[in-house]
């Protein structure tokens, strides 16, 4: 439950603080390696709850989160997983699929915990305010849930592995998912094997850090 | 320019950091109601930079931040909010329209700083990892890195509120935008008058919080 004290103060985030939080972002990275050591259900319960505090189009709150529990569920998942990531190894050539093949891309066989993030499309919460134009806030909504998980989780030793090497309809289907459930996210959670700071995708040469887009432009 | 140091030890989230984020996430707050006080250039670019850190498929990095600074360009914005802000409304009849009339949704006159954000779907960054079956990754990224800039900007003091009553093709116009970059939000930043922890869509009786989506589903 959200507990809101409507009597208390604004909080005073202090210079520590704001270095701890630029430490979060720098170590929050995409997990791929997982420990298989369990993680308590009360504890994803409490996370998924903390994404909730995150902004939504018009209040919307359309985030769906699904824990997928079952191991023919996960056995079809990780099925899925596989014909896809085989099917994106065949557009590339050369060294970059030698690459691409060496790449751990999914954490999915020994990660604990399976999170399925939907953004529900039939959601009357928000009376279609801030979406008339821009519809596609919708699922930025649930975005931004699971990134307040990710950094929630990381702030207590999680690590979380997005995967989106899937077909996102099969996906639901394996889910039983309402037909208006739109597919946002795939997520492993369990506790990492490593912790780096430079994104895996970097250690291994296949994207660099680009500066550039570090920066702001103005017009 | 980010700053790893690659000999540095996995930093160790006490309790206090744990509670001082979970008030972070409570008091972000779309904000629409700023001072009118100038806001470091300095800062935004600082916050920008650590908007970079944020997770992208593939490691792309397709966020692209622009400063909308020319008074006409800012104009111009402003008249397509208010031409999509009067369209929306003509979608609400009777009590709903008189609250949605009502309501302050955006700060573009006030805000000292207005920042537009894009995906670059031209980028070869990432060479098309992780976004073949879902290539709506490639904008959650960017979504990411707005959350990220958000946060970052709320520790230190800052509001943000994001504007989705716009029409984007003519905002990318106006701003001389590339062809291939996705407006995905229009961002007003600056010190907020007021401090809360409930949206003001709640407080203005539009949206209340729903519970039910804090919770987790089990399949």
């Amino acid at each position: 439950m959200r507990r809101i004290d409507p009597a208390a103060a604004p909080p005073d985030f202090d210079g520590a603080f704001v270095q701890s939080l630029e430490d979060l972002f720098k170590w929050r990275r995409d997990v791929r390696r997982f420990k298989t050591d369990s993680v308590s259900p009360a504890l994803i319960d409490e996370l998924v709850a903390i994404a909730a505090l995150a902004p939504s189009v018009g209040n919307s709150q359309p985030w769906r989160f699904v824990s997928v529990e079952t191991p023919a569920r996960r056995e079809a998942v990780i099925a899925n997983f596989a014909a896809c990531n085989a099917a994106a190894l065949q557009c590339y050539e050369g060294e970059r699929a030698a690459l691409y093949a060496k790449l751990k891309l999914a954490g999915l066989q020994e990660a604990p915990v399976h999170l399925a993030a939907f953004c529900d499309h039939a959601t009357l919460a928000g009376a279609g305010l801030g979406r008339k134009t821009m519809p596609e806030t919708l699922d930025y909504s649930v975005v931004a849930a699971i990134h307040t998980f990710w950094l929630a989780a990381r702030a207590r030793g999680l690590g979380l592995g997005w995967v989106s090497i899937l077909d996102p309809a099969a996906l639901a289907e394996t889910l039983g998912a309402p037909p208006d459930w739109k597919l946002v996210a795939y997520l492993c959670v369990g506790l990492p094997q490593e912790e780096h700071q430079d994104p895996e995708l970097e250690r291994q040469q296949w994207q660099p850090h680009i500066s550039e887009h570090e920066r702001l432009l103005r017009v």
